[in-house]
């Protein structure tokens, strides 16, 4: 048996920080080493998040007193513009790096200062990143030293797209996103907006004018065809609930085919792609806490319209548990180590 | 002061039902006389709905012997396809009548059959029925002795189309509309999809494969156009929530034109339309409880694709509301009678 | 008819302020002059408050340049400590003040100073203060120029109590309250625990080792005896949702008594309090929106152990409602003008 | 390394089956056989419950057809009765039953009649039977060959009592056990009463003039003490939301002495009870999907009474995880084998 590898969290205290933390406890091959915090540096771990006591003596660290590069690999579960700044050391020092923020998710380092609103302090990492979304790009992240784990929105999306982009069968200028997100997609933020009394029982859009998954999504589809334009109208919405993303996409198609052979030959050895029979609706509960994407599609009849529905939990294949994967990737370990994780139902 | 008039509900134990009761307790022009109900019949109304005690003495009325020619207005808030046994006496009688269910919705016989799985019993009074939509059918509901209150969801999304279509303004045959509704949308069935169970902490799309009001949708639509093709991919979902619907709506346009101004033109005497300044994002909880339905825009720029979105409480203007609209429109009463209400909030 | 009178809100921007608005824009005898906001002053109430929208063209006031003297009657919706600065000069000026915060709910002022951190302002003016519950204190409110609108739970409990203690029936020193209150209770403050993400799908305990509604409870029943002692265990519990209060009390009777002639009789002629039949147990969501309060109870068998249930909606009964019902009182209207309110079901 | 052992289950289409099944197909020591289900045989578990595919390709078998005598332990996930009639062929096969209903609960078959208004249908076996609850029982679930499994209020109830009980601390006939529950502790039956419209936003107590869990609490506390008379005031109430309970206890001491001292000796060495500092509060989701009990207590100054808070996902430790533990016991087994759940935060 191997020797486990040394991990850490900067940024631990917020909900990517804690379900990170839920992972890598039950995880085989991994120690924790440090978990930093700017606000809760002192403080148990276990004492913010009760429902870790008695599986995690860990303290959060000072980030400033913190000694990453004995780790063999960080992650970042930060805001952005957090690991921009401190990526290069560690990966001069040899540390592998999975930045679960979007500091590395867009190659073109203009439209990112637009959109982040600052100016990107780690221009040259930013070109040696992989986007880490294993299912489009696994043999680029088994190879990376620093991962940029994908958006929510944009696994969501991407897992839907990605087999007809690939295969040229739509147009890809036309395509719709209607994505709607859980609460918890929005972090541990103490907004107005976010409080109990406001978001449930209410649903509404947000972001109509621009939201910054994107040009992230926009970039990385691109990257797929080589060639051909993306454009895409994304529209996300808020969900009185805390897990889960729905995307429903609507396509035209160029081409006439079958959708069906195209997702299964597509994701046929994924693990944790699940395709379901034409016409049915996945639901986000089925993926609570779970590392699955659910897909399905409809193809309406005498139309070359085509929707597909994906489910995932933003918190897991939307961010912490896709980092694992990522992980699992970087680090040779079977894809699945410390993610059968089944959804929590009802 | 005119005499108060008699009005009945015929199915008053479910949403619909209630939630007319709700409004016609307060409506100064009537006095509720028989509520029917097969399963509660004997019953007090109140012990069924405790929200009504102290309100309201009536109780629940077998449907076989309720006497409803002695309304001056009945509402039928039953499942469909019971409506149409009893109009024609109700008519004959020179009773007033607004169906809350889907009978007198489709003017084509064959389709409604098709959709509705069962034959129609009451073609003559279907000639004679007008769609209660009061923002786009004024004239004729005033003339009307049968009224065929609208969906829910073709409510919502009529009402943000409309104003395009009406204007020629926009591709008919590529609308998009992704709606969402709350549960109560479903009604008081009991089924095991909408237990709290499973609903809570879930969202899901669903009829994907059809849905009734698409149909209702486009002949209505079609009915604003004169002769142009409406053709519409409709998406319904449901939102871990009691009340409200939001559609989200994506056209492309034929002209360039300034949606405000459409908008504020098609709707600006309208008491129950609110538009928002363009690019905002309207919640349903600013709606929950009210006769309002409140309508958002934003053109995206670069492209001849315009996004609306269109949010109302389904049991009220969605349901209950729009019907006491409609009486009041039939009566010749202040179209706002008894309809000010006022959204809960929080 | 008579002139409406002006009334103004200071601090109108948290829930009990929207609520108090929602309420005064249909009440039939007011026109509301100032609504005062620290935060949001400059801007139009409905912009914060969308719901609002096309009923109330009110601006937010500075506080420091509202003129609160020209209303007949002010509310107070403000944090604790504030209204105590304000009163004295209004009282002078003949104003009628109505205090929705606890500044004046405790008479006893060195229990308000422990309990509330901070010095009392308005000693005088304490002493002239009504407790605003009109259930128990009617004909004092009539006379009162100053009322303190009791705390939620307190309204709750002591309406419960009030029958048992005015009788002498039970034990005073061994009550327990044990209370649980909607999020919307703790009011609209940004804090974490407020958040959708970690209040709902949750419930639980606080303010175990004491809470500033007990000293109310205690003081204010105590009134009513004239002599006993009162001692309370209360244990408030959030529940996951926005509006209601149920209180579950566990009392020892001292004496052999039907509790419902004791509870039928004190309240025969009260048109806001509802006594279920004994053994039923009232839902918090039939008073949701309404001024209600329902009560039930249960005697245990070979037992002298009774215990009572009683729910409001914690914005309504246990604020803004029951502070409309005082103005009613003080102004000599009929108790339920503007408060014919019915509950929101579903 | 031992074969797994063959364990079969019967009524898996509930609750308290699917989260067997959940924590079944993670445990290593075990293979699911039969599963079986009156409603859905012949049906892939998997298309009734979506989060389990791709983890589990039984099919639902008709009770009729299984051949439960194959596995070496069966649970019966049924409703209250069904195990009874079962019971003895198993056992004279050496089979070893856990029954997550009723039917072994109580001792007292006239009491248990009365309760559960049918008449007993293995009094022999219960005789037999073990009571669950391993904190208490360990040394006697161990050499069980018949565990009753207890119910969900009386394991959150009985862990928070045990150690005073134990130590005669209390007053044994004036406990208040204020209850309340998330609303999969009625399981997934289609009433009204657990609709989202209704349930949702809702709070309420029930049960309120008996419940089938006070007999068993007071039973098996009594088994405790071996002479003192328990007498429990038992209120349950539903919660809006879907797992968890939080029960809180109000006690009577009759002498002095540290309630931490007492429950972190008696607890020393669970592995599935958490103390917190006393005063603390315990939060529901703080234990959601995992086997914890966590407990708090607070001591009022100046008084006997004690309060203690105790909670618990009643999925987990209140059916399904206990199950678990039962047999890992049972099996001599490392007790948290299978165990060693995090909970879903947020």
């Amino acid at each position: 048996m191997k020797p486990k590898i040394k991990v850490s969290i900067v940024g631990g205290s917020g909900y990517t920080g804690i379900e990170l933390l839920r992972l890598l406890i039950s995880h085989p091959n991994v120690i924790i080493d440090q978990i930093t915090s700017r606000n809760d540096s002192g403080k148990l771990v276990s004492a913010i998040y009760p429902s870790l006591r008695g599986t995690l003596s860990n303290v959060f660290v000072d980030p400033a007193e913190a000694n990453l590069k004995e780790s063999e690999l960080v992650f970042f579960a930060t805001p952005n513009g957090i690991a921009m700044n401190y990526v290069q050391e560690l990966l001069d020092n040899g540390v592998k790096v999975i930045d679960l923020a979007a500091d590395f998710r867009i190659k073109n380092v203009s439209i990112w200062e637009k959109w982040y609103g600052m100016k990107h302090q780690a221009a040259e990492e930013l070109k040696k990143a992989v986007y880490g979304l294993p299912e489009v790009n696994r043999a680029a992240i088994k190879e990376a030293q620093l991962v940029a784990n994908p958006g929510c929105y944009p696994t969501a999306i991407q897992l839907a797209l990605a087999p007809l982009i690939k295969s040229n069968l739509i147009n890809t200028e036309t395509i719709i996103a209607d994505a709607k997100s859980g609460i918890s997609g929005a972090g541990k933020k103490t907004e107005t907006q976010l409080l109990m009394s406001e978001a449930s029982e209410n649903f509404r859009a947000y972001g109509l004018t621009g939201h910054r998954h994107l040009p992230e999504i926009e970039e990385n589809l691109q990257a797929i065809t080589g060639q051909k334009k993306i454009r895409l109208t994304f529209v996300p919405h808020l969900i009185p609930m805390v897990r889960g993303i729905h995307a429903t996409l609507y396509v035209d198609c160029i081409q006439d085919f079958d959708p069906l052979i195209i997702f299964n030959e597509c994701y046929k050895d994924e693990p944790f792609i699940d395709i379901l029979e034409p016409g049915s609706c996945p639901e986000t509960k089925s993926v609570r806490g779970s590392n699955i994407c659910r897909l399905s599609f409809y193809k309406i009849p005498d139309s070359n319209r085509l929707i597909i529905l994906s489910v995932i939990d933003n918190l897991v294949k939307g961010a912490a548990g896709q980092a694992i994967q990522n992980m699992n990737i970087m680090m040779d370990w079977p894809e699945n180590t410390g993610l059968d994780l089944l959804a929590l139902h009802p």
